[in-house]
């Protein structure tokens, strides 16, 4: 079933080789991009979707979330954003629903959370395990992620749980943790940070799950400037996510890695942070990726425009280069060549904007400008 | 046609003697509300939509909206944005494509703003003119947004047109412009600020206006610390619209009189601006309205959401307090007693959210919420 979208006002491609077209059609074919070229000389083809000179983007690759969980944080957020003391438990509340729920509950979750978030383009997602914290809720979580994507993360390491000793649970997230969950996973994170898992404990955990032939993602420099980014490059992580408390040898490390920096506003946004320098970033060369971390502790947002908002208005980046780090600057996180660019060969996931240029996504925040998605060539919304 | 809501699992009423209710029902007939009370007694209806446990806020009250214009302002975000210069007309731009654009072409772009902002929840918007800015395009701008809402504001002092004498122009706007309006409108409004209408060019259309009949708002002290606060409630006008930049006095003037101070945070996001200090207002015991500022030129969302997740994180407000100023504060600020609240003969204007409780507003901001929306007691999402 071959599918022509036509009269493409603005054509977004990130691929630096195709920039932005104007006037442009795109045709699809059994899931991939097959021609893109001048509305005027468009093919036939069994579908059509008529764009009415609208913007198109590739899909949106949200390569960090965390959306195996279950319980509600709100009564949290609330308490935090208006300085009241709050006495819940933080992550450990959801550990506890976590591993209290049944199968189905946590699915219900996440189909729930992962339909909102392809309603709103996104059509590519990470998702961590990490509230399970024990060998088999872990394991469930991942297989359960993995009913919903191919880029399934092992997060044994997210937190040390309630009365574990942190030595202990790094050696089990290293042994039988990692044997239960590896082969539901395709990649492995740490939260390294203080108060989480030191330098050594995530380069444990790092080596022992690529040893396991899981490839490797690293939560750094969130609170504060410690050991993950260097840690990262070092041991060839895809990416760095978070990298909002940077020295200059974090940074240089990253410039002369492959390492990608994950930038989430999202969590910045609902903690009262200051939001990651993606200026100095991307002027020192880095690969810069937007996502939207979706939790329910710190980030419960399911929207990339949102954080491409946040990324224009807080990170000065520019809208092309938001736009850029959520689609192209996801897929490399994710070391994907298949999606985030619209090129032939590519798989055919668009999305059509209800706005003449992708600048809308900032210029009008909060504004769901989403018209249709196209994921694997056929029109879903 | 009688229509139930029930299973309400919480229900914000924004009606200080109501407050919040759980495991509720309402009743709508008529297009009002005719009744409120537990789950478990909700009589028979006609129609019915069931909330499924989730939380329900009455419709949305948007007081501050310019929404007939032409053309577009993108680039021009963008290159703010990305701190390069532009050469393009800021607000001119819009004033020019405003007086080429036909009716029809006036009345799309209206009509397609005011659908997506009830899409969002928003059952009432108060539609401004002021890219006209002649006698002929101000009274038809009035007249294509009386097709769309009562709450018109004539704003011909909105800048004094390129070409034209400040004091000539402000002649003509408390002249023939405001007895061609005058009929299309219900508000009469002035941009009260350094470069557009100074303290006596603002009271003298204010007055002029009133006196044609209008009630009063004023677009007040957003960049510098103006008159215009004062003004405002000195002729007991409804809303003093902005309040980005008060004194003592400003504060003290606000909390004497009656009139609402209307927050914009849209505007201070888009223009990577201070906001606001709501938490100032509402200690000092100011009513505080939210509203949009929907523009082309300084913030092109129509997301009540948004602005309520930007009063969450950037002026403190809690989420409750968000909320209410958002709905009752926005009722207020247009002097209406039958809308921006839950309670038994308002006008049945609610909002079913897809969320468990209107903290999720803020808790999870950028990503659309809204499950049906029900104006007039007609479910008409
Ligand atoms: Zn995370
Ligand atoms: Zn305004």
């Amino acid at each position: 079933m071959s599918l022509l979208i036509d009269n493409i006002g603005e054509l977004f491609t990130a691929d630096p080789t195709l920039g932005v077209l104007h006037d442009a059609a795109v045709v699809a074919d059994e899931g991939h991009i097959v021609w893109i070229g001048p509305n005027t000389a468009a093919p036939e083809t069994d579908e059509r979707l008529d764009a009415g000179g609208r913007a198109v983007i590739p899909g949106f690759v949200d390569s960090h979330a965390h959306l195996v969980f279950a319980g509600d944080r709100s009564a949290e957020f609330a308490a935090r954003m208006s300085g009241e003391p709050y006495t819940g438990g933080g992550i450990r509340t959801t550990v506890a629903a976590t591993r209290e729920a049944s199968d189905e509950g946590l699915r219900a979750n996440t189909s729930q959370l992962t339909t909102e978030m392809l309603a709103q383009g996104t059509t590519t997602v990470e998702i961590k395990s990490g509230y399970g914290l024990t060998v088999a809720d872990e394991a469930r979580s991942l297989q359960i992620a993995s009913e919903f994507t191919a880029e399934t993360t092992y997060l044994g390491a997210h937190t040390v749980p309630s009365g574990a000793d942190p030595d202990e649970y790094t050696a089990l997230a290293c042994g039988p943790m990692l044997e239960a969950c590896a082969p539901h996973a395709k990649w492995a994170d740490v939260f390294c940070e203080r108060g989480a898992f030191d330098g050594d404990q995530a380069r444990a955990v790092l080596t022992a799950s690529a040893k396991a032939g899981l490839a490797l993602r690293v939560h750094a420099n969130q609170l504060t400037a410690g050991p993950g980014v260097r840690l990262a490059v070092e041991l060839g992580a895809a990416s760095a996510d978070h990298c909002t408390h940077l020295t200059a040898a974090d940074v240089d490390a990253l410039a002369s890695g492959d390492t990608v920096a994950t930038l989430l506003p999202g969590a910045e946004f609902s903690t009262r942070s200051p939001y990651p320098d993606a200026r100095r970033l991307i002027d020192a060369g880095v690969t810069v990726a937007l996502a939207t971390d979706c939790n329910p502790g710190s980030s419960f947002t399911s929207s990339m425009a949102f954080c491409i908002a946040l990324a224009v208005r807080e990170m000065r980046m520019t809208p092309a280069e938001a736009l850029t780090a959520a689609t192209a600057g996801g897929a490399k996180a994710l070391r994907r060549k298949d999606i985030g660019r619209i090129s032939v060969g590519a798989r055919a996931d668009l999305v059509v904007l209800d706005a003449p240029s992708h600048v809308h996504l900032a210029y009008r925040p909060g504004t769901p400008l989403v018209k249709a998605v196209v994921h694997d060539g056929d029109i879903v919304r």
